[in-house]
């Protein structure tokens, strides 16, 4: 029976997952293949401890520099775990080079060098397969590059980041602040000790640009994407939102595409977004992820399932090992590899952030003719008020910084509300920035 | 550039819908394959008038018969849309041995036939793709197949019809009886002129057994699947269910696979269910379909879209259609075709309905001693009483045959309920079958 060599690179929680499914479902993957996903050889900085504790056999090659891992002559796939932008880029890249397809689940690393990537892969006639880069165990990228190729996208929205999402459910149902609600994150292992890539939005704009990427054939940058973090959202716009709104927060990542304009426009964006609490996004709680995909044929789609975490990324890098192999067995004795499902390469051009309603907490200090002013602050820019709070009961008036205002607007262009906070801001009666919420 | 022909069988709504935007989209998927799709042939009883309202281009051959399709020597794949057992089975069977590629939508046929169809297919070293025939527009089974490939599934659970789910959400929602949202649903196109097959939940068990024959490996018989419809549902019982239990009714199909024991156990059953409000399932509304999915790595995941209708299924013909296109590539002059992912067939040992809690409704005579009977029918069987309701508010008592008496039992095996409320019908004082919904 054909053997395909594995070579692993990264052996912490997801990639231990990985080498620890791969040996004790061996014989189910045997079978299920028609060969045998041998893992030849492993790469981690700390190789041995790691091996040791996820008792490994001998028979496995132990690693520290990848380099070494790609000297290996049995190794046929590498799998790419180290995540980052750095080594990760010249292992991948090693790899594509010497004839090795790839498995990655690094969302940097393709944001950053996709174009690099792909190229390198079409070069060498090798594949690279990501699903564990994008919303961990639900296997979204396959959907949309194959199950759902007929259609024209027109939109992905979803929450991409587990432990932003975790937050905010916190937040919502016990009224925790922030700090507390990452804490409790950090404790139950879902926010790293340095959690500003996830609250920062950063993450969920690197997975926006992985699957815009995918859509368009050619890299998406992520500094494209406009993206705003959770770090400003308090108890008190939660508590609001539910009592006065029937919404609350979500961090959502936004793609939408407009296939009737040539270039194709795009608008990219990830931002706390007030959504009704009967929207299904609304009900995706604690570290789940979702995506809503909007199609031509066949209509809207939600995909919902764990976003993060060493099992469910463990599934999808083994979902794309099996691809791999069978890739390999289709092509024993041939050179090319088989035609990928891939969107030829189109340009998109960014379009701005759409129109919406929007949310906005002010504070004020409390002295006549200040709400005059936030109201022609927002006058003068065409953007009128729907609702308008003040004295809200719970809001707490955070240490004498002014009293709390909330504002709901009626749609406008996001860029004019934007415009707006800022000059309320710049207002002598204003005790700090405002915050501001795109309404689904 | 290559051409792939294309021969469609079955012109009606899908079949039209297929044609239309394999004409309409031909340069796209001419571009995303690297090779043309060419609808080379269809077939149809009303072939020529049919052809005429989608505008074929006179290059298309129209055939009246099937047998006429697969003469067409330049046709490299079959699209089976004929739906039935009967003619599609001898054209699936013949596409097969004469060496085309297939794509159905046929859960009829692959039910009834699965492991002649897929013989044949080994046989001839030719594919069969099928994601229409299950969901819709959903694409569940790549997503089972290939996606979560690396998992062991243990459930599957899911609302599979749309036309049962239409009109149980249109009762739930106006209070509506079964007859009349049942007309509302044919009215809007959504159930068809005898619905017997939706509403008793014979579509859904079809599907069912698809899922349970990929997930085998072999066929897993939709008789085997036990199936109760939605016919007997009023909205009394919607009614109770919203006020008193916080619940809704969805029409559910169940896979429970227990891997732990060989052969594999498996729970398969179609009923329907009261669902809490707060379920995802319970918030998939009209027409739409929505799956969950247990897994061994990636945990729960679920799946929600349009289940029915042109659109959604000629998304995923399609979607089959250009994976075939892509094995045609890969194989070109090749003799064989790339291994399938495919679970290697594995018993499947059927296990008995699991224990619920259970509903029921009960007609009975207004005579003392009734509820006595009712109870003790119930406590011989060891199943225990958690709530009881005479005297419903708003329950109708349907022209004076009994009086309405609603019954909410602790967890009881499903078998002694199914009993019990066969002894409760016996009583004299029974006026009718009693009304018995499983809760999730």
């Amino acid at each position: 029976m054909r053997s395909i060599g594995i070579g692993l690179a990264g052996l912490g929680n997801v990639g231990g997952e990985v080498a620890r499914l791969l040996l004790a479902h061996r014989e189910e993957f045997r079978r299920r293949l028609g060969a045998e996903l041998r893992l030849a050889a492993v790469c981690d900085r700390r190789a041995p401890s790691r091996a040791r504790r996820l008792r490994l056999p001998g028979s496995v090659k132990l690693k520290r520099r990848w380099q070494d891992l790609l000297r290996e002559r049995s190794v046929e796939v590498v799998i790419e775990l180290f995540g980052g932008a750095g080594p990760a880029r010249e292992l991948v890249l090693g790899a594509l080079a010497s004839g090795r397809h790839v498995v990655t689940a690094n969302k940097m690393l393709l944001s950053r060098h996709w174009d690099e990537v792909f190229r390198a892969a079409r070069r060498n006639n090798r594949q690279v397969f990501f699903e564990a880069s994008v919303a961990g165990g639900i296997p979204i990228l396959q959907a949309v590059r194959e199950g759902l190729a007929a259609n024209r996208i027109r939109s992905v929205l979803g929450i991409f980041n587990g432990t932003t999402n975790f937050i905010l459910s916190e937040m919502a149902r016990c009224g925790r602040t922030m700090a507390e609600a990452l804490r409790e994150a950090q404790r139950l292992g879902l926010a790293e000790k340095d959690p500003s890539l996830d609250l920062s939005g950063g993450d969920t704009a690197h997975k926006l640009s992985v699957i815009a990427s995918l859509l368009a054939g050619r890299r998406f940058p992520a500094e494209r994407i406009p993206c705003e973090g959770i770090e400003r959202i308090s108890p008190d716009d939660l508590r609001f939102a539910a009592a006065h709104l029937g919404r609350t927060v979500r961090l959502l990542g936004t793609l939408n595409l407009d296939w009737a304009s040539d270039p194709v426009r795009s608008e990219a964006h990830v931002h706390p977004t007030l959504v009704p609490l009967q929207h299904p996004l609304a009900n995706v709680h604690g570290s789940y992820n979702a995506v809503l995909v909007d199609t031509s044929s066949a209509g809207d789609l939600m995909f919902y399932g764990q976003g993060a975490g060493p099992g469910p990324a463990a599934s999808a890098v083994l979902g794309d090992l099996l691809q791999v192999g069978r890739e390999l067995l289709a092509a024993s004795g041939r050179e090319a590899a088989r035609p990928r499902a891939a969107l030829p390469s189109r340009p998109l051009s960014p379009a701005p952030e759409s129109d919406a309603a929007f949310y906005l907490r002010l504070h004020l200090s409390d002295r006549p003719g200040v709400l005059a002013q936030v109201a022609g602050a927002l006058g003068e820019r065409g953007i009128s008020i729907a609702q308008i709070h003040q004295d809200v009961p719970g809001a707490s008036p955070r240490g004498g910084k002014g009293v709390p205002v909330m504002i709901v607007t009626h749609s406008a262009p996001a860029a004019a509300i934007r415009r707006a906070a800022a000059a309320i801001e710049r207002l002598p009666a204003s005790a700090g920035r405002p915050v501001c919420l795109r309404m689904l």
